[in-house]
């Protein structure tokens, strides 16, 4: 049995299997300053215990999209490591806030399994849960990815592409956040005067700033989530690739783009869920990234007067500001996007 | 009322206002170990916490810079969004330690306002204080920058320049450092011989070694910072201005200067005061910096056997070494010199 | 005197002279960070806490490979600072487990010295040893380095090339591992079902995985060991040197190809001594690096049933993927390869 890992192939998956990630990581404060370092992010709850405390929690929580990466990063080695494409995401919940010292490890199941018309791919969809170390969720979700098959010749292993929802339910958002003291929560220090009842639908907001990214920058954050998507730090095998370079990580974009985002959205302290995203093209070391957010629905949360939840389409480009809100020219993208995200932010009311 | 934050302009401020910044920060064993890996600072009582206990610190303190960048960062959005220059500090004095675990946090106190000629620009002077959480002083510095007015007819805010102190006094330096043991302080794990008493007013030191610098070692120190400023992120911006490349944050160049004269001033561990400086040029992705010191002053401390404290000019050169000391002709900088900073270091007696 | 260093020159150093070295340093979660983050490594012994705990260990420790680069750091500005070129190592053992929170320090003695027959240089051999704040040694290994004299017409210091062990002894391997609770080890959370019984001598491991290295990420690495090696830094002079480039530090590559190999040896989560080691060529910023192992010996520890040891060699070759296993033409090495590295590795019986 050969040692090194091969990966999963589309026959390998079978429907209802469930597949326990490797490498637990406990979290550390250590994670929190690069996870600062490498995208500049400003929200006052992760930055501060102090600030954090006053409001309700017991300690600054960790940034939800670094519980992300570090999720998805586990799964990487048994899902995605011979994937053609990262398809998109569904129902992604945060489920209980991560804590410096927490350790996070990882399950998948497999919900879906679609073979490609030329049966050389077929999609996978799994339904994967980060857990802490006293076996709570804390992070779910979906994503579906086309898995190259290691044998045309094999049988499709299942044919049930699963229902998703668009949008991740009410009753779902906000359990990674504890009841906060309002009053407490001081908008001078937080860096924006502008709580829930100041977003309307159909608002856009220019993120303005604009970030430029360099490998090395892609490398360590991917490398520090234990991603090991081939990819994105192979110059040797990408140099000699469709592109000629390296890939960045779709999910380094998102957290450039959510970094970005402060800039207009300096309450929207918590992403509760995501709704679905797309990468809408790839981005590559010495692109500048800049962003522009449109709300799209403000929704009062059940038995919450505390927070209430904005849902945000937040939109990255390349190379090209955001004054004007790139987006799409009927089902085209503009193609300076790179990014199409929809997500549920809470603010405080 | 736009969402994003446009930055403040010349003729926003007003002389007496105190602004205080967002995003207070708790400061942990990471932003130590990060601030270690972007500049390879080798001082012993920062380093390890037992050198720091056996002299009477209650552990490792923070490297005096991180402090100083962390607080500057924070004022940068209210004070240099829309800033043409970074003019000059003064009266820069660091009050008490600061250790993982604190909190910092911001204000700055508008002191002087001075409309330029062509009524473009004008000078705003702010004296600006980072707290502990528990709301005590930790660093207080002034600092003066060429900010843009919006609109080129309206009234000057105010015309004041204040009085500021050539040099810290004597009497404000040293409150960070708390009384050493003096006789626990070990040259050898210091990995210097030389004490105050071995320094003499004149003497020049160069400090052999040169750092090259990249792009995203810059960005990620700056980043550390949250510090927001435009020009140190955005190439594509930043590639159709005056430069064509992304200038590095000025305090980036003070951090490697002074981690390059741990050669030469291994004993001189904490920075008690920076009595002004200038970036005299900028530098870029690719510079190697090199670094110099003259002893200005030699000053014993009211009150204190266990240091003294040292008035040091150190001067930082690009892509030039410095064994020949380079700094003025007349008035003129010699044009490799890119900082040149005045600062009382505490060294043991 | 001059205030800088000037380094040891090879008529300074004496035989059996023992030198403290500067510079004690307390590793932290900051630290274990930005090792994950540098080279993606992810064993779950030492990402993990929950795991660690769960098989023995107090928390988990810190990378072996961490504490090396940290305790040989300390030992450049005495050892090397004026070296030609690092011959090689010998003997090096693991000693104690290091942990966040615990302070190193380093001490090096004289064990050999040998002129060379151009009188311009001389071959220097150091036991050094790095220590924890208990006074406790947790590694101590054998380096020899070419260095320069100053003066061509001193005398050589000493004469001798002491003998050296080609293999550290079984009885000296596993000290720094405590005995285990071989059933907690999970070998699905480990990564890999492959155990000490799966593995036979002469068996070949290709690691697949390549990772190109960027100059930002060797430099954010040397500095974080306080590593002053001026080769590694300062391209003004490199750039007119040998390479014209910046001369990656020889562990940083040994650092990469161990965290490729975690790709076919995921449970040898520990290293428990180096035998040899050579840097057959360096690698510079742009190379792409790749790996592969060869089990060269399966030993039975003393007294041990949770563990045995594995005597590998890991070969890491530039540029070339190693499926067909790159290595020497009679006494040449296949230009491709950069490391050839002989150490013990323990895995779970």
């Amino acid at each position: 049995m050969a040692k090194n890992n091969p990966g999963n192939f589309f026959e390998d998956f079978r429907l209802g299997q469930v597949i326990t990630h490797a490498t637990p990581r406990t979290v550390t404060a250590g994670d929190v300053s690069l996870y600062t370092a490498l995208y500049g992010s400003r929200f006052a709850v992760q930055s501060s215990d102090h600030f954090a405390r006053a409001i309700g929690y017991p300690n600054a929580p960790v940034d939800d999209l670094l519980v992300f990466h570090i999720v998805f990063g586990k799964t990487v080695p048994d899902i995605s490591l011979n994937a053609v494409a990262n398809l998109g995401y569904a129902d992604c919940r945060f489920l209980m806030p991560v804590f410096p010292g927490d350790t996070l490890s990882a399950t998948s199941e497999v919900i879906g399994l679609k073979e490609n018309s030329n049966r050389k791919t077929g999609v996978v969809y799994v339904r994967s849960t980060g857990f802490n170390a006293a076996g709570a969720p804390v992070l779910e979700y979906v994503r579906w990815v086309m898995v190259r098959k290691r044998h045309e010749a094999a049988a499709a292993p299942g044919d049930l592409v699963p229902p998703l929802p668009k949008v991740v339910a009410a009753g779902d958002i906000g359990k990674a956040c504890p009841p906060l003291r309002g009053a407490a929560y001081d908008n001078t220090l937080a860096g924006s005067t502008q709580r829930f009842g100041n977003y309307m639908p159909g608002e856009r907001i220019d993120h303005v700033d604009g970030m430029t990214v360099e490998e090395a920058e892609h490398q360590i954050a991917t490398r520090l989530y234990q991603n090991t998507a081939k990819v994105h730090f192979n110059q040797f095998t990408e140099g000699q690739g469709r592109f000629g370079r390296r890939l960045i990580y779709g999910g380094h974009v998102i957290s450039l783009a959510r970094a970005l985002a402060f800039n207009g959205l300096g309450n929207a302290f918590h992403i509760a869920g995501i709704n679905g995203g797309r990468h809408v093209a790839p981005i590559f070391a010495g692109d500048t990234v800049f962003a522009w957010s449109e709300v799209i629905e403000r929704l009062e949360l059940p038995d919450r007067i505390d927070v209430g939840a904005l849902r945000l389409r937040l939109v990255a480009a390349k190379n090209r500001p955001c004054e004007d809100f790139p987006y799409k020219t009927g089902e085209d993208y503009d193609p300076a996007v790179v990014l199409d995200l929809d997500y549920w932010a809470l603010m405080p009311r």
